[in-house]
């Protein structure tokens, strides 16, 4: 029997939170454009953050509370429409005084509300929206699972659905629930993309060991997809846990805690891919799968490359099984391997074909991988046959409309 | 008054030189797809390939010849409409055959001819059409300049111009021509791109000081050019000396191979430069100068990921002044700086405009920028303010014509 299962919700579905949107008219109009999410007590919680050099203003703010003080964490505030990136000071002074907004409002301290930003950068965010946009979240506030959606939905951009998903499992004899939430869908390669990625649980864990649990399961899913290659300015990935579901703390990498990260490994896959799927004018979901490497860093870097190839991507888009593409990308990935050795699948709804094998061609009718590539799920698998290790990334495909979106994304 | 000068024509602009095109019927149809450079007497040649894992069969073959044997060169055989990439043995047993062809019709040595292939990869070369071809080109080959001129256009594969350059200066009293050609324009990101590139030059110099001048040039030209980031298993550039403006052997590194080196930078940018500019699909030619940084290598780093980001070249399809992307690409290439001491221009057509200062937007107009990308060749210009060293790199829009001419190419 499963140790966990999915149930309905993401981000109300644990205990204890609640969540709200709002229509600011921050740069969207006639669509809602805050999210609130919040915790009835306070949280621990850990975080991952773009590693560009050039950082918004609000995972500035995050990481200085996430990574630099033990303090609880009790809100996140986001909004869509603007990304608060590239604003200098004035920038920063607009997070101080939304959080501050959001803590008058919310009778809580100003250092324990995080913030996050999606959209235009180098835009500045009118303060006296945000502020007012606050004001209405905290009054909108609301335990419910629609609530939860609402969210999730407030803090798309050119994402055409929301992303949400909740699991339950049991620790020490009490039911826990962790869920989640995320938007897309442009500019995502994460390492950390702009990505917004929020969970909330009601478990009781560390500090330490929930930064843990989030550092190691990110390696494994937000940092192995890729929209664009273009790794933003705002990528954040949040989690709170405030205890409620009444559980021993988990301060060792005990059973409990490998539930936990499997959990957390499954919520985070599932948003990732999905963030993937709904990649800027995307058609296909394109997963690439890489095994029998000699090492786990070699395997990333070739799932990775392989979904990062324009040409492969096109070459999906196009519905054409151009596997020449795929052995390109596999050969400038930076990782050793024999050509002669390796063999290349395409896959898709439970079916396989081998289309490249001993250094040439497989014999395979084109038509049938064509007829194989016109499922929106679309599997390439490569086989270097050099060791046991494997690694597996997700993207999409290239479109007329992903460069439709983003010729004229600011007009 | 300069050393050099821009002269007509392209391979065989220099003495001894002849070249021919055919049309061989390997994949296209109605136009000439193979051609023939060659010298009179045996060449000095040099070479730099694709450092892809994956390596195309005349790759395999060219770099045994110019890097691991001292023997001449003097002929050169390409053909395009299929790569002869990923074709396992049958495909060097192709190499070796069109080099036999080749070495029998022009009476040569079979291993003093290099080959080139450049078009779809996985498909088997059909060695009947090849050799036929290559005793077509035999019989055509011709010293004017116009035959060089077929030659560069029988090696266009998604190309919509060919590309060819030659230059003259004087060695030792000697007048010494360099031309050359290439084509692009898919599969462009080289490290060494499918580009292929030819250099003939009646030049005397030495094997070593002749590859260490075209790996240096390389460096600072080809390699700073990406029109889709998929680095091709075919990227060849290659040139031949033979000697023949009799000017005295150039053995070391004194002012004749300074000079010489000049004029290989200005052939080898001339010719990367239009690589980039006509990239598939291409409406714009992009130069990004990144000047004011620390080391050269991270300047490099700058001003690549600036031309490789899919959102900025999207961008500048679209015409927007998008400038938060260019951020976004200097802060993700791998080099440390502080974003509030960045100054970001656009330029073009002799006008500059000043974008971002001081970690936000500079007062500028939009209206105005927009007018300022329209034009065909667009500059992005990023002082770092760190230092020195500088680093400039080319590339292209991302159009819907990139997408359109990748979905369906093999079709």
């Amino acid at each position: 029997m499963a140790q966990y299962h999915k149930i309905a919700g993401g981000v109300t579905a644990a205990k204890g939170f609640a969540a709200a949107s709002a229509a600011a008219g921050i740069k969207y109009q006639n669509r809602t454009d805050m999210a609130l999410i919040c915790s009835s007590v306070p949280c621990t919680a850990a975080g991952t953050f773009t590693s560009n050099v050039v950082k918004a203003a609000p995972v500035v703010w995050d990481r200085e509370i996430v990574r630099k003080s033990d303090g609880p964490v009790q809100a996140i505030v986001a909004n869509s429409g603007i990304a608060n990136a590239c604003t200098g000071e004035l920038g920063l002074s607009v997070c101080e005084k939304t959080a501050e907004a959001a803590g008058e409002a919310l009778g809580i301290p100003t250092k324990s509300v995080l913030l996050g930003s999606t959209g235009v950068i180098g835009m500045q965010i009118p303060v006296d929206k945000i502020t007012a946009g606050v004001k209405a979240l905290a009054a909108a506030k609301e335990e419910t699972l629609e609530a939860g959606t609402r969210a999730a939905k407030a803090i798309m951009t050119t994402d055409t659905h929301h992303k949400e998903i909740a699991y339950e499992f049991t620790v020490g004899g009490k039911k826990v629930t962790l869920g989640g939430c995320a938007k897309g869908s442009g500019m995502i390669h994460p390492n950390m993309c702009t990505m917004l990625a929020y969970l909330t649980t009601d478990l009781s864990i560390s500090k330490h060991l929930l930064q843990k649990a989030l550092s190691d399961t990110v390696t494994e899913t937000f940092n192995m997809i890729s929209v664009d290659g273009d790794m933003s300015t705002n990528d954040t990935l949040l989690i709170l846990a405030n205890g409620l579901a009444g559980n021993p703390e988990i301060t060792e990498e005990n059973e409990d805690y490998h539930l936990f990260c499997e959990v957390l490994m499954e919520v985070c896959k599932f948003l990732a891919m999905q963030m993937a799927g709904d990649g800027e004018g995307a058609q296909h979901l394109i997963e690439a799968k890489v095994v029998g490497c000699d090492t786990k860093d070699h395997a990333r870097l070739l799932a990775k490359s392989v979904i990062q190839s324009n040409l492969t991507k096109a070459a999906i888009f196009g519905k054409d099984a151009n596997w020449g593409r795929v052995l390109c990308a596999l050969g400038y990935a930076g990782a050793p391997f024999d050509p002669e050795n390796v063999d290349l699948y395409f896959a898709a709804d439970g079916e396989k074909m081998l289309i490249f094998t001993k250094g040439s061609a497989a014999d395979y009718s084109e038509e049938k991988a064509a007829k194989l590539l016109s499922n929106p799920a679309v599997q390439i698998i490569a086989d270097m046959h050099l060791g046991e290790e494997e690694a597996t990334a997700w993207g999409c495909d290239l479109t007329y409309d992903y460069v439709k979106i983003n010729a004229d994304y600011r007009s």
